[in-house]
């Protein structure tokens, strides 16, 4: 009798986050994979994730659309009342053994919340780190509703159990994105015509010179900020003047603000090095990410995936606040000025190798070889 | 300028948990009450609390219907994700500068989700307590979404603590519902005919006499044992032939279950001397209690009134696992003839005096002094 | 390829109304029945009627609970509203060829607006009637929505017709709850005993002497008489002291104040000739029917099935107004003393044949092959 | 005591149908107007009609967030289910003498849904009017739910008294989109730069010259092809080498196909002349519309207020199929040069002259003093 393990994957990022674990359980002879494909990753103006799923050979056993129009803060949270509400009818029909919740984000927590309610075990992937936004209470909080923690970090192991989780519940697995970088590493031939493949708009360039990506979220709790915040890495890269890959932004309060703000600015001073993107498949992004010369914004991918790519980094504003970070990141504040400094300095930086800060590459086998073998219950008890 | 402080009461128990800091948050000068009014404690089948709220001299701003029937896990995730969404439409328009949730219920998960993706800064009362149940799970998690947090006792205010909440952000209050207790030793006059006020049926008796109270409501994570374990206490009390007050269960997961029991129980084997009742107000059902012989069940209020009241209780089963108890407390489980011997022990018992574990009996005050004074604040960093 | 029907049951009426098209569907070699079983037909409270669906050998193929607690105006409204989101979720993955909905209540409504934003094709059984309540509304919204119409009258033929719709989408079926009550006419015999195999409580009696039996709902337009129109019924028949089955109240707005009045009369005023019930079977229902005096109050059951059983019924109100009634029924007001004197005009009477004004009992089959030929398609243009 | 008239606005296009009853309302000494912005009202990817409302000196009573995101098929019907829900409670809280509801989108239908259970009358504007789409059936299903018509043409008055409804509740009074349409030929002024005031993208042009105007919604019940029927019109747009303004379609599904399809268009083909827009207010796009020489698309703005303005269209497919129609109209079908053709014939033409179809300019005061006056009930029975 196979576990039943159901995945649910709510948006672009966690599908790397979690795709070498998909492709262990389903090769797995004791475990038996169950997708649930929503939120973001279905929607078209967030890049349909769930297109690159499919490609990778996956076949999603449910969509759920739960996202409110609106990006603002009470879209997002209508869309995790909406989600728990849909996530719960689907989860009963299921029947999984375990559900896995992945990282910080509001429909992680929808996730979390309908399997607590309906008595099935839940797994959460990344949990004990530390960032800013309301991605921090929504990070902790999920451990508390989940009942196995599979983190990346040694940190993140003392910092679960230290919030009285049962040290028998916790594991080291590292994170499964860094195994597709692994796997980049490995052959790092870029592959595709990216321009040519993701389409976007903007002009091209060559993709054999140097060239920037530019990754900038909004933050929840300053989401009325936002605009400006855009407005000063803009101006940096087109103080810059060098070629970029600028990706639209992920659908959090604020993600409006910052989107008009980049077709503004794309209308009416457009730079004509500036290419915009929506998304990528995991692996081509790492591709893109290591034939790149340097990774700015806020984006976690540029302080997990890119410190064992050994690509540098520039960290702007409080979104990453208190994340462990490798020697190829260097922080810096929502002002153009001192981000041009900042990515001068990392272009010039000879200093930066891999790291293995966040994994070692094969997180996804440890993952399923945990899942099949762990013990699985709903009960649990504070230990403080 | 007042602070506008947003009290969301969704449940029977829950104004008892609050009503003290109600009164003072009124009459403070510095802040102004905003009270919502939802789930169970809307509806005439669990008691209608609100109509006792009104009576006390309160306004709901709000009431928001949210309760998907059933009473099955199923339905209690779908009313979390629906009052997640109706608060959620609410707090955006009341626009607090803060919201207090109490507890550890599926509707304050929802009212401390809300809540913290509007940027609405979250007080939680009653956190760092433990127990069994799902409640376990969900009251760690409201304390990881919360930014204050007004804590019963020592020992929950080094929990919160320890599972990395800023120290400056936690404070130990004692519960609220310490304050009618005191309110009830102080004037323990049963000046109500409870028979009369509270309708409820099954036979009468004389109150002069010695009486007991039932109050057992499911436990989720066992919601499925729910009947047999009803069908224990049932006998128990039977064999036992004391006249009884019986409490109808709360809507968790499971109440239909021991709902049935209990009708089919008064219809077939109906014992003249139990007397079902839905619902008192707070201070009806602690002079209730202090005149009786013993409480029996799984209900918090017999080991945080009771210890302060000095009420001998009997608690069965796993539902408090966990909690800080009195010496009025003997444990036991769920089997009539272990049940029947710890009442008949706790009859007998003389040396249960008043205790002070869950307060002194000015956690309003305390609580209306906090919230007009501390920063409210909404991004925190987990401090391990 | 077999057609793939899915029907939706949303309310314990409802199951009577397409048993029989159930089985025929079931049987036909080019129909596919899917079963989606919703709303009250779920709910302990109201009975479960789903368990008598089982019994009756269908298995469902998804339930939905979407009932908001509260039995108020407000509560239907958010319970249609969920129902809607559930309804297209789950049409949205079954991919039926047609969906049914049967008759006139807000899940119907809900049932047709779901799929008809999924562009699958509607069909309505028992269109073209009249009513009072909200009823009224709902029945000719959900015809202008629907694409195949099967009527159970003449007058309802002509009626769907004269509101635009094309003569070749309706058909004269007869109502299936017909087909129940011809199978009853032809085998009579009660082969159950009603206490014993559905409970409920009060008093038994002998089923063999004469027996009333009420069934009284709320009107939703006039909600909040629900109370008294209940109280005068309740007076009538105490009154007459006959032995009586009282069927408790569907889920509409004051529905909550029926019940309410119920229990109190049961536990006050307890007339020892009245025995409470939630359900029963459609057969056995109408089995007690047959062998019943007369039934009492605003159910459409009395008006359909009993004129082709040839029961009296008295008719109270103005829920059923406009219906089109046959020999059997004498209407009346909401006045003990009226009902009362209704009542033994009905027990006197001698001239009540069986008519066939709601169909000959064959509705199930002519439906079946309806559904297996009939042009499906979904748009659709106002023919005035 | 004045009625409180509660207006639901919930489109773009909504607002320009009821604008000037707004002004007539508020004006009125015996009605107070409730305002609700909801739907694509609200949303900055459709033109934030919300912020024109407010510019014409309207202060919103409540903004209602409803809108799942996705644009197919499935969200449709779920934005309907969440807008009956949010609907619903908020108006419980403003409790108005009546709802008025706007034309025919599934927005329209849960407003009307809300406000016939909480048993508030409904008062539809446009009626009675025939069309494609799934527009089609929604219109005559909110017929049925509504206590008032307020229609636009004599033969709407006569179909929607011949679908049953009492002549007493019907009223001509033309459209209120014709009012502005009068003040537009009154003052026929364009006192704007669009492309200063309006932004958009893509070329500029000389306003003052010849342009033209296409606005292209999907259909529901062919929304698959929505992308080829766009491509078709892109064509003969292009071939055509005339300056044109371009308006994004509306959320319906097949929304995010056109828009996808727009968008590569003009990243991959871009044509000099044409100007994409968003939205523009009611007023601005008449005066747009009254200097252009031909507007394109399947708009009903074609059909209704152009008919007025006597400005040539070109209708194109069925969604607007079965609408009454001036001289002002060709209909052609989804083929690039037949398109083509019938934009040369009408840029040709000299006999359009101003038509009085869809009203005289005076519909809102007439709507006020009818509202002011009128007999307001819940109950109804179909007159056929």
């Amino acid at each position: 009798m196979k576990r039943k393990i159901c995945v649910v994957i709510t948006a672009r990022p966690s599908y790397a986050r979690i795709r070498s674990a998909l492709y262990a359980i389903q090769s797995h002879p004791n475990l038996e994979l169950q997708l649930i494909i929503s939120g973001s990753a279905l929607l078209t103006k967030f890049g349909s994730a769930i297109d690159f799923i499919r490609e990778d050979g996956f076949s999603p056993d449910a969509e759920i659309y739960h996202m409110v129009d609106g990006e603002t803060l009470l879209s997002s949270a209508k869309s995790t009342g909406l989600a728990v509400i849909e996530l719960s009818s689907e989860l009963e029909k299921m029947k999984p053994d375990a559900v896995i919740t992945i990282a910080d984000r509001f429909e992680t927590l929808a996730t979390a919340i309908a399997a607590s309610y309906l008595n099935i075990p839940v797994i959460h992937i990344q949990g004990g780190e530390v960032t800013g936004s309301i991605d921090e209470k929504v990070r902790h909080a999920v451990t508390k509703l989940s009942d196995i923690h599979l983190v990346s970090t040694q940190k993140a192991y003392e910092r679960v159990i230290s919030m009285g989780e049962n040290p028998s519940s916790v594991y080291i697995t590292g994170c499964p994105s860094i195994d597709i970088a692994k796997e980049v590493l490995e052959n790092p031939d870029m592959d595709f015509d990216p321009f040519d493949k993701y389409k976007g708009v903007g002009n091209t360039f060559d993709v054999a010179s140097d060239y920037l990506i530019v990754m900038q979220h909004p933050i929840t709790t300053e989401h009325y900020l936002s605009n400006e915040q855009t407005l000063q890495t803009l101006s940096a890269i087109k103080s810059l003047n060098i070629p970029t890959f600028w990706f639209w932004p992920n659908p959090d309060a604020g993600s409006a603000g910052i989107s008009k703000e980049l077709r503004r600015f794309r209308e009416y001073e457009g730079h004509s090095n500036i290419h915009f993107v929506i998304n990528m498949t995991p692996k081509d992004f790492l591709k893109l990410a290591l034939s790149s010369s340097c990774i700015i914004g806020n984006s976690s991918v540029a302080i997990r995936e890119c410190s064992f790519l050994g690509i540098p980094a520039v960290n702007i504003g409080n979104r990453q606040f208190g994340r462990e970070r490798g020697n190829n990141v260097i922080d810096t504040n929502h002002d153009a000025s001192t981000i041009i400094q900042s990515i001068k300095t990392q272009l010039n930086r000879t200093d930066i190798a891999s790291e293995h800060l966040y994994g070692d590459g094969y997180a996804g086998e440890k993952i399923a070889d945990i899942l099949a073998t762990c013990e699985l219950r709903i009960q649990k008890t504070l230990l403080l």
